[in-house]
């Protein structure tokens, strides 16, 4: 059955999304290929299908599945190959990873870079991303960011669960990597994609962590450029 | 084989270990029974057969475990009965959670309830455990207590993660409880059994799940009295 996966696309082909990436890799570790759709951020027509207004979709012959952490669940549950939790308790815990990286890590990330995005897109999609950012955050895009180099830290020291992680073995989900790594490296391949700023520091356990992650599958992570 | 778990005891064997009832649920949720031996914070020489100046400790036959997090993993190893994780992934995620729990929950409800134990423990242990918590928190203990009705709402938005695990499921593991879900109510258990302080609102989701918590293996957790 064919699979199409809908995500942002920005110029030059960029796939910034900030959670599409975990479906790539779950796609990639389930070893399913799948069409790559971009989508603009302010083109809702594109997406109405779904009947919701974000991306990542999974159009999986005539599912149309929404959510990352849905469309891991459906992957699970109806194709075969290495197993993205591997049991019910499993993917109880990486939903709480889930939520965790979601309230936790990403609202004290995007504030930093939302600024470095509005250069990765043409002007009707950088208008409606900085309408809806501005919206979110009360401040202008300027303002959230003028501090990063500070506020970087707090953020690094907020990602300390996951780093602790490291101490005891080579990825978030044991000795291979699964669904809970893909969850954290998502928002970390979108700032690496999208800004020039360093999340991690060099001597990071995450930082190494992070280039494993990258090397998977080919090395498809880093089949999008990093942002100089 | 014998299994005999040494655990914090205080006035009128009040059992007020902040992790052991984690072992507690761990062993009757895999069918097992142990040997409960209470032991004062300040006797180091009770405990000094392990090696090391912390409780919970398993005996398991010849073989002596500390850490809760490594007698989960022993007692999975070693004994039949119920998954506490049920495989690698889950037990990572499992470790994440107790990373979490331990990081983020306990360092913030420690300092509020501290000086209630004061008032289970015996002349010897209490100055002992003031000494301890005063060096670590910097602070008196009724300094450290003094804002905690307000504190405590700092608190449960800290919770928030594990409050929107239950929206999805009646136990952070799924279905039915497991190891993780032990990990939380744990400290949890440990604020019910030393202070009236009340950590949670009436109305909120995990006020109902640690009822359900309680209520499981016959009533274990209220084996031990609430502090009036």
């Amino acid at each position: 059955m064919a699979l199409t996966l809908y995500e942002l696309g920005g110029l030059n082909d960029r796939r910034y999304s900030l959670y599409s990436w975990r479906t790539r890799y779950a796609l990639a570790h389930k070893g399913l290929t799948a069409e790559y759709r971009p989508v603009r951020i302010s083109d809702k027509a594109a997406i109405a299908f779904s009947k919701q207004d974000k991306v990542p979709i999974l159009a999986d012959g005539d599912q149309v599945i929404h959510d990352s952490f849905r469309i891991a669940q459906h992957l699970e549950a109806h194709h075969g190959g290495a197993p993205l939790f591997g049991g019910e308790i499993s993917q109880s815990l990486a939903r709480f990873f889930n939520t965790w990286v979601d309230r936790t890590i990403v609202p004290r990330l995007a504030p930093l870079i939302a600024i470095d995005v509005m250069g990765i897109l043409d002007d009707g999609d950088a208008k409606h991303l900085r309408s809806v950012m501005e919206k979110a955050f009360g401040k202008p895009l300027e303002e959230l960011a003028a501090n990063r180099e500070k506020d970087v830290v707090g953020l690094r020291r907020l990602l300390d669960p996951a780093r602790a992680q490291l101490r005891a073995q080579p990825f978030i989900s044991g000795s291979q990597p699964a669904y809970a790594d893909y969850i954290l490296l998502s928002p970390l391949q979108w700032a690496r994609i999208v800004s020039p700023l360093p999340i991690l520091e060099a001597d990071d356990a995450l930082a190494a962590w992070r280039e494993r992650m990258l090397d998977l599958y080919g090395g498809l992570g880093r089949t999008m450029p990093a942002r100089a």
